[in-house]
């Protein structure tokens, strides 16, 4: 995957939230207000500068948005992944099952989150809420676990960055139907079959095994 | 990345061995001699059976032999690489300054030990061994340090799976001149800038974030 861009992605940030990210869910397993209070801070930094994706995992779809996952970790306790939408692209109403935390690093997003009503019928729309570059917006089950995301804006990409508390790609989860609220079981995977390579730190030298 | 091989690499068994490496590690670090002899039982079931390793990450190059980082510890206590000897193809003599584990999964290699010359001089090279697919061996700093591999089939490449007590790709650690001895300093970094993504476990199911 060759980088044609003008400066290469800044790998270390990535890194750096990677490894401080595994330290905060090693530390306080089982304890979310923590892992989400720590973790928001961790994803604010991360987001706050735009020169680390990599431009393989900025690239929208025409149809659908994309999601490419960036690390998980190896026991699956969290995964790191990019989404990106083109102009106009949404996600259906979907629940996570886990937490998440939602950061934007390019572009603007529109939340909109839902309660599911016990009796069945349409899930109800809280207010939707504008997150611009450099917010940070948490999900799950415990503050809230039901919304749909859109590109807030109608002529280029927006991409946000989403961490969540296990391997998201391999959880069962559900949309819902706007109008019925009517639950349908999904899987999400992931759009990449190729991670990137965060641990190349070598200058140019000769090789040796 | 497409896959066009008839069946699907079988990823559940990396991602399986990278969770048992992970609390290997995390529960012996600094005890090498565990970690060697456990890593051993580990690594020799990896390579037990040839159907998990992507077609990507066993490529050769018609030139030099190629490693391709296939995991490393978010740590990087450890990563675990995927090396490709063309036919004729062989390392320098070099040391790693971590230990190392190399277990054969496709073809034959020959490994060389050698001593380095308090005084300096050509480093002593012990009698070769043939590995054929299945062994595995070990060097550190510890038990011996410095070796060639070179793969041991004319006509064909070997692929041998290593596992270092560091992210190797990074490490500086030497290359020796085999007539004079002179050490010469190398980071050997890695062929790949993607790596496999072993976490998408999902079904083709709709889409949501
Ligand atoms: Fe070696
Ligand atoms: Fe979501
Ligand atoms: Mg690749």
């Amino acid at each position: 995957m060759p980088d044609n861009s003008p400066s290469p992605p800044n790998l270390p940030r990535l890194r750096g939230f990677i490894a401080d990210f595994t330290r905060l869910v090693e530390r306080h397993s089982g304890d979310e207000p923590t892992i989400l209070d720590a973790g928001r801070a961790l994803l604010a930094d991360l987001i706050a500068t735009d020169d680390w994706l990599p431009d393989a995992y900025a690239q929208p779809d025409p149809v659908h948005y994309r999601q490419y996952l960036l690390h998980c970790d190896p026991y699956e306790r969290f995964s790191v992944v990019s989404f990106v939408w083109g102009p106009g692209q949404r996600t259906p109403i979907h629940d996570h099952t886990v937490w998440g935390l939602v950061g934007v690093l390019r572009g603007a997003e529109r939340s909109q989150r839902y309660d599911l009503q016990e009796a069945g019928g349409p899930p109800v729309a809280s207010p939707s809420e504008l997150l611009e570059a450099g917010t940070v917006e948490a999900v799950s089950p415990r503050i809230g676990d039901v919304h749909a995301i859109a590109n807030a804006l109608p002529d280029r990409p927006s991409i946000s960055i989403h961490v969540y508390g296990g391997n998201i790609g391999a959880v069962r989860r559900s949309v819902f139907d706007p109008l019925t609220g009517q639950r349908k079981l999904f899987i999400s995977g992931y759009a990449n079959t190729a991670l990137p390579n965060l641990w190349d730190r070598s200058q140019p030298v000769p090789h040796a095994a």
